[in-house]
C-alpha cells in the first residue's frame, strides 16, 4: 500500500498551527580547523536553549539518500514532504523561480544564455564574454518587447545576473524536456533543440515553438556585440506536483526573504507573504498572520550563504542573529515547531553536502530528550534518530494529533 | 528481489530458543510534570538492569512508519515480521479475537451493536441506550439459538460489552469487505449491505447471507425493547497471512493473558498456552514449555493499560511488578531475548502513539552497548538505532545463527 495514500486515509482535521523554521544549510561538521566544533556549537544561543529547555525531541535528517548532496529544490521538497526522487523540480523551473516569477502549471521553462556566433553561425563565446547584468537586462526588454507571443503560446522572459536570463513558454499542450541548443563547447553551432520523446505531440509542439523562437529572436540581436544569440538548457515544464492543501489538510504560508524559496514553496501551494526582508520582521509578520494560516514555513538564508563563502565565523553569528530574533516568533508558540536545515553546507566544504542536517521537534507531545542545546551532536543522540526529511512533516502532524490510529 | 525471499533463502535450522517479551505500550514519553522522566527511567527495575548489564543491544523501533500510531494488531504484526502495511488485520477480526473468538481461514467477521429502531424502521439510537452487557448476552443467546446456518454457513454469535456483539460466518466461498448496514446516523434506515467489489461472486454471495441473516434476526428482536434491531460494520474476512513455522522454521508459543493477543499470535500460526494470569505464571509456564517450541511470545498488559488511563505511577508500578517477576523468566535464559513494547502509550498522551518504542535484544553475540538500563534515552544510544518494528524477528534470528551469509 502507498505510504502517502496510508497518511492520506488517517488525516483528521485539528485547529493545530505549526511552523517550519528552515536555517538553509545549516548542519555543519567539526573539524580540527574549526576546534572540532560546529556553527552551531560554536554560537551564543540563549533563545534557542530556552526552547530545548522546554523539552524538544532531536534527530537527523538525510534529504535525499544516503551520499546525496541536494540542492535547494529536493532539499525543500523533502521538508515539504514530497519525496525528492519523485517529485523532480527542473533546472529551467528553479531559475525562474529565482528570478521571481510566478510560474503556472504546465508553463514550459529554459535557462538561457547570450552567447557569441562569427558570421557562420559557429559560437565563439558560449557566455559572451559574460556581459554586464545591466546589457543582459536591455536586450531581455528588447525581446521581451518584439515577441511576446507565438501562436497560442505566451512568451516571458526575464533577465537574471550576467549573461543567464530565463524564458517561460505558456499556453496549451506544451511539455518538456527538449534537448538544449547548447552544444556545451565552442566550436560549434546552435543546435536545434528537439523532443526527448520523440512520440509525444506536446513535445513536438514545443520543439517547433522554440524553433519559432529563435527564427524571431536571433535577427533582433544580429547587430549586436558581443551578445548576438543565445543558447537554451533544460527546457522543461513542471510536473504537477499534489498541492499542499489537498495533501495535509492545512492553509500554509511561506514567509521567506529569498525569491526561490518562496517560489518552491508556491510551487507546493503555500501562499507566499510579501514584504518582511530580516528574520525579526519575519517572526513579526508570522505572528501578525498566525490567525490567517494552519502551517507557516518561515526561511533564513544567511546560514547557507557563509557556509558556501565557506566562512565560520559569519555562519556562526547568522546563527547568533537568528537566536537573538526567536523570542519574537517564542510570543506566540504554535502547537507544532520544527528548526532544521533543507541540508547541511558545511563552512570547510564551502558548499551544499549530503550531511544529514539537525532537527529540533517541540511540541506538548513530542517528549523531551533532555539534551541542554540544539546541535549535531547532541541531536545525534535525539529520539528521532537519523530519518529522511520526507518525514518531517508527517513527524509534525503526529505532533498536532493530525493521524488516526492505523488498525485496531 | 523481495526481502522477505531473501530472508527465507539464508534460512538454517538452529536449535536456539528464543523469546519475545512485549511489556505491551512500554514506550513514554518524558514531560516537566512528570520530572522529565518516563515510566522505565522512574521504576526501580534491578532485575532488568542485571539483564541489560549481562551485555545487550538496546534501540527503538517505528511500528509501522514515521507518526503513524497503531493500533494493536498492526503493533503485533510488525513484532512477528509482518509488514503492517502489507498485511492487515480487519476491525471485525480483531473484535472476534477480543472476545476469544476462534477463527479460521477464510471467517468473514462482523462488528455489530444493537439498536433502536421506530416504528417505520427508523434508527431512534444507534446504540440503543447502552444496554447492559447481561442484556446484551441475552439477545446474543436468542440469535444464536434461533440461527445456527445459513445455507451451507455457519453463524457464530458472541456478545461483547454493553451494546455490542461480533458475528463470524464460516462457510465455502465466502468473501469481504461489504459496506457497512450501519447509515452512521440516526433519523436513517437500517441498510442493505453491498460487495464493495461488484465483480466478486464471494462478496455477492456474503452480502445475500447478511441479507438473510437480517430477515430471520430481525422478527427475533421486533418486541424487545430498547433493543430491537443491530448496525453491522466492517463486515470482512481475515486475508491469509503466511503461517509462522513456514516463515520463520520455528516453532512459537504465544503465552498472553488477554485473548485479543492470544489471537493475534494464533492468525500468525502460534499455539495458544491457556492457563497463566499473571506474569510470574506465565514466565513459569515459559521454563515448563521450554523444551516443546522454539519461540516464545510472552505479553504482559499493564503497562498499556495504565498508559491508557494516564497513570504514571500505575504504570511504574507495573514495570516494577514485570521486574519483581523477571528472575523467574531468566532461570532458564534463552539463546536470544528481546524485551519491547509493540508500540509507546504515552501517559500524558493517554493512548497509543507513534513514539518509537525502546526496544533491548540479549544474545551471546549482541554486543554490549554498555548501558546501565533498559530506557528510552538509553536506547537512542543504542547499537540497533532506529528500526521498523517488522526487522526485530531478523535480528533475532541472526543472533540465533539463523541465516547463512549473503553472497560470497
Amino acid at each position: 500500500m502507498n505510504l502517502d495514500a496510508v497518511y492520506s486515509k488517517l488525516l483528521v482535521k485539528t485547529d493545530a498551527k505549526m511552523a517550519l523554521i528552515v536555517l538553509d544549510g545549516v548542519g555543519d561538521i567539526a573539524t580540527k580547523e574549526n576546534g572540532e566544533m560546529t556553527p552551531l556549537e560554536a554560537a551564543r544561543t540563549p533563545n534557542l536553549d530556552s526552547l530545548v529547555a522546554m523539552g524538544c525531541a532531536q534527530g537527523r535528517m538525510i534529504p535525499v539518500a544516503p551520499g546525496i548532496t541536494p540542492g535547494s529544490g529536493p532539499g525543500h521538497l523533502g521538508l515539504f514532504g514530497y519525496d525528492p526522487l519523485e517529485y523532480e523540480v527542473g533546472r529551467g523551473v528553479i531559475e525562474a523561480l529565482g528570478l521571481g516569477m510566478d510560474l503556472k502549471a504546465g508553463d514550459v521553462c529554459a535557462r538561457a544564455n547570450f552567447c557569441t556566433v562569427d558570421k557562420n553561425g559557429i559560437i565563439t563565446d558560449r557566455r559572451a564574454g559574460r556581459i554586464a547584468t545591466k546589457l543582459c537586462e536591455e536586450l531581455c526588454s528588447l525581446l521581451s518587447s518584439k515577441i511576446k507571443k507565438i501562436g497560442d503560446v505566451e512568451v516571458i522572459i526575464m533577465a537574471g545576473k550576467e549573461h543567464r536570463f530565463v524564458v517561460v513558454f505558456r499556453g496549451p499542450g506544451l511539455e518538456g524536456p527538449l534537448t538544449d541548443s547548447d552544444p556545451n563547447r565552442e566550436g560549434l553551432p546552435i543546435e536545434t533543440v528537439k523532443p526527448t520523446n520523440p512520440n509525444s505531440a506536446k513535445q513536438k509542439k514545443m520543439a517547433k515553438v522554440v524553433a519559432e523562437f529563435y527564427k524571431k529572436a536571433l535577427p533582433l540581436l544580429a547587430n549586436k556585440s558581443p551578445a548576438n544569440a543565445f543558447l537554451m538548457r533544460g527546457i522543461a515544464h513542471q510536473p504537477e506536483i499534489p498541492q499542499f492543501s489537498d495533501r495535509y489538510g492545512m492553509r500554509a504560508a511561506a514567509i521567506a526573504v529569498y525569491p526561490m524559496y518562496k517560489g518552491l514553496a508556491q510551487l507546493v501551494g503555500m501562499k507566499k507573504i510579501e514584504g518582511p526582508q530580516t528574520i525579526s520582521e519575519q517572526f513579526e509578520r508570522y505572528i501578525a498572520e498566525y490567525d490567517n494560516f494552519d502551517y507557516f514555513f518561515i526561511h533564513f538564508k544567511y546560514t547557507d550563504k557563509y557556509g558556501e563563502d565557506g566562512n565560520f565565523e559569519a555562519k556562526k553569528k547568522a546563527i547568533e542573529e537568528f537566536d537573538a530574533a526567536l523570542p519574537i516568533f517564542m510570543k506566540k508558540m504554535p502547537d507544532v515547531v520544527a528548526i532544521t536545515g533543507d541540508h547541511s553546507t558545511p563552512a570547510p566544504i564551502k558548499g551544499h553536502s549530503w550531511h544529514p542536517q539537525p532537527v529540533l521537534l517541540y511540541s506538548k507531545y513530542s517528549g523531551s530528550d533532555k539534551l541542554q542545546r540544539f546541535t549535531e551532536t547532541g541531536a545525534n543522540q535525539g529520539s528521532l534518530g537519523i530519518f529522511e526529511s520526507k518525514y518531517l512533516i508527517r513527524l509534525m502532524m503526529a505532533n498536532a494529533r493530525m493521524f488516526n490510529k492505523f488498525g485496531a
